[in-house]
């Protein structure tokens, strides 16, 4: 369905990326999930983008199931809602942020999130199930693959 | 430095899209991050990249402080390591991953992550530093800006 696909690529991120690695995807999303835009001409001015670039990003995000079409109210023009698919992209949109803050905002103005009703910060972790710990990225390896699915290391050296 | 901007956005996730977001950019990541791949050639055959695609991103990545070069061991080629700039990218790959896992997965089989050592399931979880809950996304906002930088939604809807 979309364009930018990675066939040989046996991986749950590649398929991500497959649905919302393209030019201005996630930064539609971030506009739906955290300033509630909903309109096509809201989007379009939050984003300075092109409108055949946005209608056909919104029509593919509709086709998977990541926005819905809703009726407006009061006879206004349609609304672009996420759906559960497209709101459980938001660790995506908050890694990216808390990245962000940390290695590249040149302003030092760091985005944050809060919890709605306690308004406490809310941020990501990495939680091991076993230990309770939050290992640190060497301490994360990829788990088991499933039988006859060479991982890209074995791929990548082969011998 | 990157063709990619997001100018008009003052937005740390669209900080991170422009040193991340190309095509193959967060493969070439995941694959040196969890298959210990470091050499072109390797990158080159894990992901079946055009050499010229693959050596302007691994550029870009030096540049940008996601990746080091360091000399092969016994006079081998060189070699692109992750520098802790770029090991920090992990939750992105991880977020990536768990929804891949969860929504685009056509083949039920999920990719897991271990904490190395103790072997326990590692996985993201946005937890909250006042009540130590886990918001579902719809709890979740963006946290309040500084003085003067309106949000996407004041720009979006003046009046």
């Amino acid at each position: 369905m979309l364009g930018r696909r990675y066939p040989g690529q046996n991986c749950s991120a590649a398929r991500t990326l497959e649905l919302v690695g393209e030019r201005w995807s996630l930064l539609i999303v971030r506009d739906a999930m955290f300033a509630g835009i909903t309109r096509f001409t809201d989007f379009q001015r939050s984003l300075d983008i092109a409108p055949n670039v946005l209608a056909k990003r919104l029509g593919e995000f509709v086709g998977a199931g990541i926005f819905e079409l809703r009726p407006g109210s009061g006879g206004s023009r349609t609304e672009y809602v996420l759906t559960r698919k497209g709101r459980e992209l938001q660790p995506i949109i908050v890694a990216l942020t808390e990245w962000g803050n940390r290695w590249a905002d040149q302003d030092d103005n760091p985005i944050t999130f809060e919890h709605e009703g306690c308004g406490g910060q809310v941020a990501l972790r990495m939680e091991c199930s076993c230990c309770d710990g939050q290992p640190s990225p060497v301490e994360v390896k990829r788990g088991p693959v499933g039988p006859g699915e060479p991982t890209s290391q074995q791929k990548a050296r082969p011998g």
